[in-house]
């Protein structure tokens, strides 16, 4: 290619020539971009998924399981198994539902949280409960409808709601979780509006990012709520097996067979590599569900469908459990006491009684974002609490999660992080000069 | 519950109550459903999936790869390998691009096929390639906008750009492929009407379900034609490396890097039950791309990229594509020949030269559609044509896959079809009483 200037032909270089014809791309594809597009943003998350797994770095920031006790030569001598004994089905193609063997194990799990008597046949799997999301999202959701949210929610939740151009709507917890009164006004308020207000997504037991619990007591009144204004519950319970003391909360799901739709995951109580988590659907609606899942992945990993399902055959995954929260409990008790120890008087913090997630709130007036950085410079990593919410505004929350790291180095990462939340909470206090 | 009739109070049994509880909540909930959920329907592939797996059945139905000459106690023991020595990244989340490993083996792979100097950076592993259509759609069309697909099409792609309400249009083949005249007049009678034309669907090598391929000397002017109009070119190239001889044809996308989102999947050269594909798209489309991939399944499987990223490490996966080549050659060669033999004159067909599948075309006046039923009678499944285009109207094709199906039993296959396809013939022919 050859260009003329004020009457100076020159040769470009191959790579001038390319970076000048992606230039030109780039300008012409702009306008191909659906609305939807402009609505889909990085997650603050994934933002520091990277950097949290930098050697050295303590990561207070994903919300991983810990792993460190799953036998992992049973679970490669189950893979080979299945593989050797049952590959020709392993490899292949399944039926977009999943198979009947893990929605039967599926209906097991959920019997041992308090829904009892679910059929298999009311269950899809999925790949992963984000992808269920998706899916109610794509059934439900006209660009312009409402989709109700707990204030704090899951980040993934609000990046899946935000690419359908859906109106996420805030509704105010406390320490007992969504506040009913709250919730009706919300909804009165919006249906004056002339809103149409398709679903309440809601993480009812130890809530992410704030480990609050919605109060037992609670529970039936917000799907009556939701019910006498048609509006479709989405529950998100990835954590609701991992209460630290007691039997699990029941789920909204139970009592409320033809109003809620039920969120599982096996990301949290045993891997997230096989991306497996289920949805399990009203009657009614199912059809148009499990088609809308078809139409996304065609059908979830048969590989890891028959892993997962000979691997809790074998595996006593119910004692498994029971360590699980024994684990939790003593990282979460971690957390706690070292947040005593090195946080500033001024930092506040939530108690949860299961799940992955301490949530802090620092004085009004800090803006959790940039000492993310700073965070990151002393050596250890945290979400800033704007990520948790559909407003833009700063937050001056940050969300800490204890799952995935050992208690000393809980210990290490808080001790790391203090020094940074006492100078903001310095800088913001201090007179004007 | 008690109801109260003409005077007459009777109690309502348990089970009466939940059906009358359920059709209140069936009726309220219909409201609920998006618009775009009206536009997602059965696939007739999916819909013959149950049936087809019954023994007995000879299926031409499904596209399925033959996975009879994989060597099991290799992907076994590779699997055990991965997980005892690196299952706490197996098992674990990981990126949502995929693996740096996988992406750079999907780069070595593409290389074989003519798409030179990929770079990984470019490459967003999805949970099969559906998912990467879907995530296409989701970025680049809003509803009522057009894609363009060839005529016939896959079903799958059909069901997943029908969810995003676009308006697909077919545009003609001949037994070279899509018809570049026909592409343009198409083009420029869509934009007379105003119509926003996004992205071609097209599958150039061995398309399904016609096992036709796109010219060589067409291709460029494919991708000139949509680059003139601003149309992304989504190319979908599962079969390609299926070639019976000679080299694959150099995809769409290899001279093309700015202008196609090029799909490639392991179902159909390894394994579908994986559930792995991935797109390579456009530098300045990628960030976007990615983004949406996130907000669905927020990453691909760790444990299945893992695994076969190591299989393809240890096994000489080049001799075995060789090996399926000449497989496949065989099928097809049978399916070929049981045709010439049992089908009647009225019948013609492709000859295609990869890939897994021959369309058939009866006379016009014949429906396939209801002949599915009458084989199915007969011992043989095949996919009624219908199925594979946009329109809703009958179709006289149909879909034979030979890809799944061992030579002898495509022979009894074709044997069992054939007095069905006569008599519909015989009964179109017939003159009028």
């Amino acid at each position: 290619m050859w260009v003329t200037s004020q009457d100076t032909t020159v040769e470009l270089t191959a790579e001038t020539q390319t970076a000048l014809e992606r230039a030109e791309a780039s300008h012409r594809h702009e306008a191909l971009f659906s609305e939807r597009a402009h609505n889909i943003k990085q997650s603050a998350v994934r933002d520091v998924f990277d950097i949290s797994i930098r050697p050295g770095l303590v990561s207070l920031a994903g919300g991983s399981p810990s792993l460190a006790k799953l036998p992992l030569d049973l679970v490669a001598e189950t893979a080979s198994r299945v593989i050797r004994e049952h590959g020709m089905t392993a490899l292949h193609y399944g039926g977009g539902k999943g198979t009947e063997e893990l929605r039967e194990l599926i209906c097991e799990i959920m019997a041992e949280e308090g829904i009892l008597g679910a059929s298999p046949e009311d269950v899809v799997v999925t790949t992963g409960s984000q992808s269920a999301q998706d899916i109610a999202a794509k059934v439900f959701c006209n660009p312009g409808d409402v989709v109700l949210v707990e204030d704090p929610t899951y980040v993934g939740a609000l990046n899946t709601f935000e690419a359908y151009q859906v109106q996420v709507e805030p509704v105010f917890m406390d320490e007992n979780g969504l506040i009913p009164e709250h919730l009706e006004s919300r909804i009165a308020a919006l249906e004056a509006e002339g809103k149409r207000i398709k679903l309440l997504y809601t993480i009812p037991s130890f809530n992410n990012p704030s480990g609050i619990t919605l109060a037992a007591e609670r529970r039936q009144r917000v799907v009556d709520i939701c019910r006498d204004h048609n509006i479709l519950v989405l529950e998100d319970n990835p954590y609701g097996m991992l209460r630290f003391d007691g039997q699990p909360l029941t789920p909204l799901r139970a009592g409320n067979p033809d109003d809620v739709i039920y969120c599982g995951s096996f990301s949290k109580i045993f891997s997230p590599g096989v991306r497996l988590g289920w949805a399990l659907v009203p009657k009614h609606l199912y059809r148009r569900f499990y088609l809308a899942a078809e139409a996304v992945v065609l059908c979830p990993s048969t590989l890891s469908q028959l892993i997962v399902t000979e691997f809790f055959r074998v595996f006593d995954w119910r004692s498994y459990l029971a360590e699980s929260r024994g684990d939790y409990a003593e990282r979460c008790d971690a957390m706690l006491e070292a947040l005593a120890e090195h946080f500033p008087a001024e930092a506040t913090w939530t108690t949860p009684e299961g799940g992955f997630f301490v949530w802090v709130t620092l004085p009004e007036g800090i803006d959790t974002y940039p000492l993310l950085y700073q965070a990151i410079d002393a050596g250890v990593v945290f979400i800033p609490g704007a990520a948790f919410t559909p407003s833009d505004e700063p937050s001056s929350k940050l969300r800490l999660a204890f799952s995935g790291v050992a208690p000393e180095q809980i210990h290490e990462g808080v001790r790391r992080l203090a020094p940074v939340i006492r100078a903001a909470v310095e800088a913001n206090t201090a007179p004007p000069v």
